[in-house]
């Protein structure tokens, strides 16, 4: 039996173009000889919808974009998620459902059974899981259909099990001899690996073959990347898709009377590369979604801002990108001439802009009430605010998207300016450790200096004051990114740092900074989730609250 | 029978705080003859948790404090909220619960039943629901102890019903014979008639006594009004408790010899009063809660600012409330005598700090890069950042909290500034619209000029070019309003609103704006609540999106 895994990207909401898409490559995998053909999870409206979903109008363009799908399919069999109404009161409004299509008709609906309502995910805020589950006849063999969730219910995930139900082992009790899954499952880091470990376990404790076809692309904060994947009834995997871009995966997955060749293509190891692949895949099509073409970023001629002038222009070209420089008389020689270096290795525009002027009229200006106060980070924060003005007002005048540059460890201290350098419409390297930063800086450095060496080998500074290092007011970065590890990622009690030996004076001060700070990343700009714990929709914590732990 | 409601503020996570206060309020009601003694839904802990519930150690502390609290309680029970550990798994791993409490010891523990998952809501992240139900016997006799959501399921509320089942007819149906409600219910307008009616109509119908005890206080975006009630078995009131504040509040219920009085209490029947009172304890936790004791606003003569400072006054006092005007050369002399005049009234501390210098250093700074170009929205951008980069110079400095003041059908259509006049730690009004603003200054003037009668009565405008006006770009705001009420609020077919009078071209030009500027929202100060759907937490809308309705 050949399938096609349509691994392709949606646009949240734009249905047509969504389905214009999905029929180009229907045609293409029918051209192919694929005999079912695979579409991801809530491809018609894209995933996460999120609150969409609670537009009457939303959910009936979807459901009239299916019944136009529908004309477009042959005899081939094309299986797609979209949104259904819930037609049983009392209950949800909504189902998560995938849509079986034959010869112009919806021959079946099939509902998600498994919600996930836990992290970024909030599906119990508006679907309704399936009563029961049953395998789909398609042309003679039964199928369990299955989307996303409906497959992660295994038990070493979940030692305290979160499910009910298992739709998967009741679908193949119940004959099913092929376990499809579609799904919009998105990205961390190493989550590719653990989802095809997982898969292989359940096709092969299942003995049956398992196909399972992913969205690919960013949508806001989430990244999906692709690695679809066919394997046979002893998990051996049979075809791949491909990382981080679009493809149609077409594969022969064998009958009774065949037996299909085994591929020996395998995930990409180099975790770095995957980090760098996922954040230009988040960059692109945040820009691109947004109906932007380009970019513009301070350059301060720190290691932050110069991973991200690549990053960007690998996803959008080095003519899309505008780096500039915002000196204060406290920035140094060294961090100009680096940004500068950097600027002219990619080929990006770069322009320098100088804050000193505009920071004696502020200063001026607030004289008379600042009358015998000394300095302190009022000051700081000043030349911070007039570089993100600045940036803002490059923005508004020509078009380009401010990138905003700040790191995960950063922003979990809050060790930035609200309205300073967070202002930017995307935080592309929000959700990644300063120490994972200088991995990341290293690798793109592996065959020759893209960014300059001195960039990653001198101390961080912010450079606001003189002789500024990050270390004055935080603890080495490999103390605290332990802690922030422990502490945001897992969630874990901060009372076993000190039995691992952090001293509890450093563990309270990190801890203070990051519930203190909660204001700030409320106000922080959309940043791309590669953890399994990144600050903003999937970790929800009130701002005035007296729990220290 | 004598209950007494205990209709307290919690701070979320003040564990300690929390108990000490529910145990002087305990003493009270026992020395005031109380025979039963309720405290709200998760009072130990605060309300809403949010995701400081999948902190083990926070839950852990929660437990342990019930534990202290239960070595206060004597022979007059006490039912409060908690969150429990879910014994039962698979499943949610916590429950939200309710602990009888006497002599000592925890007698009873109730779960709750329905799990609000919709607008703010957020329970089935965390919670499981009981999977049966059942009267809890004190002192000889049967009573239902339901949480918040659990009287809710009623027909007339939900047309389309979300639950399966209704707690309340359960445990009457099992000899309840009086409904107890420990509620954590925020407020919206009219939100206190509608809870009120509801209850009323559960009494009649189930012909058995009811008393709801209801959080009160501001948690973030969140205002809960307390209005705890007593009820006959025919929906008549026996006591009402007050709006918007704390109250120990004792009510002789009756038993099987005696017939209890009722009260000729009603609610404060004025609306515009009753969203100052809203605004005014929202104002006061968030600045309290958050451990800042003043507060500091821009006052540019307009009505919006003009409000908010009449709010922070009243919640803070005159002498925690720093107004600040900061001219540009597009600033009337009107709108400077305006403010001056406002502060004088209130008696606040006032300030002018021109931003003339700064606007021209940053417009030189700029010069080599715009050269060639006209001015646009770009200056007037520039001009609002500067003002909101002065305003978090005076908060750095002396510490004060800024306060934003933007109203809600700005923040709709986006007409604000990021990082300008959208800079602040709370959104005072960003939930009331623009002709709800009118409303509330006119009824704040009822007695006396409060706000200058030219502030209210002029032409609204931004000031940030020569002669603008609000309605230069958006429809007059009566017709905004409407449209926003339909779309926003609604989640209404835009279509419907053509159909209503109001042109295609305006429908889809406010629909444009409002999905355009989503990216402004989600980097907007958390706003106080006080509609059916504000923008925020309980409003989730992606960004890059195609949608248009």
């Amino acid at each position: 039996m050949r399938i096609a895994l349509l691994q392709l990207n949606a646009t949240i909401g734009a249905f047509d173009k969504n389905r214009a898409r999905l029929e180009q490559a229907y045609r293409e995998a029918v051209e192919k000889g694929a005999e079912l053909v695979l579409a991801p999870e809530l491809f018609l409206c894209g995933y996460p919808p999120r609150d969409l979903l609670l537009r009457g109008d939303f959910v009936q363009r979807g459901l009239d974009c299916l019944d136009s799908l529908a004309g477009a399919i042959g005899r081939v069999p094309l299986i797609v998620g979209y949104v259904d109404r819930n037609p049983a009161r009392p209950g949800r409004a909504l189902c998560n459902a995938a849509a079986v299509i034959q010869n112009g008709e919806i021959t079946h609906r099939v509902t998600k059974s498994l919600l996930p309502t836990y992290d970024v995910f909030d599906e119990d805020r508006y679907f309704e899981p399936a009563a029961k589950v049953f395998p789909v006849e398609i042309n003679g063999r039964k199928i369990a259909v299955t989307i996303c969730e409906d497959i992660w219910n295994d038990a070493d995930f979940w030692p305290e099990r979160r499910y009910r139900c298992d739709p998967v082992v009741d679908l193949v009790k119940a004959g099913a001899t092929l376990i499809v899954n579609i799904s919009a499952s998105p990205w961390q880091r190493g989550k590719e690996a653990t989802r095809l470990a997982m898969l292989q376990r359940v096709a092969r404790d299942e003995r049956v073959p398992l196909v399972q076809v992913n969205m690919v692309g960013g949508n806001d904060e989430l990244i999906f990347d692709g690695h679809s994947v066919a394997l046979n009834a002893h998990g051996n995997v049979l075809a791949l898709g491909a990382s981080f871009a679009e493809e149609v995966l077409v594969v022969d997955i064998g009958g009774s009377d065949s037996v299909p060749t085994l591929t020996s293509q395998t995930l990409p190891s180099n975790q770095e590369e995957q980090l760098f692949r996922a954040l230009v895949l988040g960059v692109r099509d945040y820009v691109g979604k947004c109906g932007f073409k380009s970019v513009v970023l301070g350059l301060s001629g720190g290691i932050d801002s110069a991973l991200v002038a690549v990053i960007a222009a690998e996803a959008l070209g080095a003519d899309k990108v505008w780096g500039v420089s915002l000196p204060s008389r406290y920035s140094s020689e060294g961090s100009l001439s680096d940004a500068a270096q950097l600027a002219k290795k990619l080929g990006i525009r770069y322009d320098v802009l100088p804050i000193a002027e505009p920071v004696v009229e502020v200063e001026k200006t607030l004289g008379g009430v600042f009358e015998g106060r000394t300095p302190d980070a009022t000051e700081e924060n000043v030349q911070s605010r007039l570089r993100g003005l600045l940036l803002m007002a490059l923005s508004n005048k020509f078009g380009p998207l401010v990138l905003t540059t700040g790191n995960k460890s950063e922003l979990a201290v809050g060790y930035c300016t609200l309205y300073g350098d967070m202002c930017g419409a995307l935080a592309v390297i929000a959700d990644v450790l300063k120490t994972e930063i200088y991995a990341l800086a290293r690798w793109i450095n592996r065959d020759e200096e893209i960014i300059p060496w001195n960039t990653i080998e001198k101390p961080p500074s912010a450079e606001l004051r003189p002789n500024q290092t990050d270390q004055d007011s935080l603890p080495p970065y490999d103390v605290l990114d332990r802690i922030l590890h422990h502490y945001v990622v897992d969630d874990a009690d901060p009372k076993m740092l000190v039995s691992q030996g952090i001293s509890l004076e450093t563990v309270r001060d990190v801890l203070n900074k990051i519930v203190f700070s909660e204001y700030k990343r409320r106000q922080a700009a959309p940043g791309l989730k590669v953890s399994p714990r990144a600050f903003g929709m999937g970790r929800r914590v009130p701002i005035a609250q007296g729990f220290r732990g």
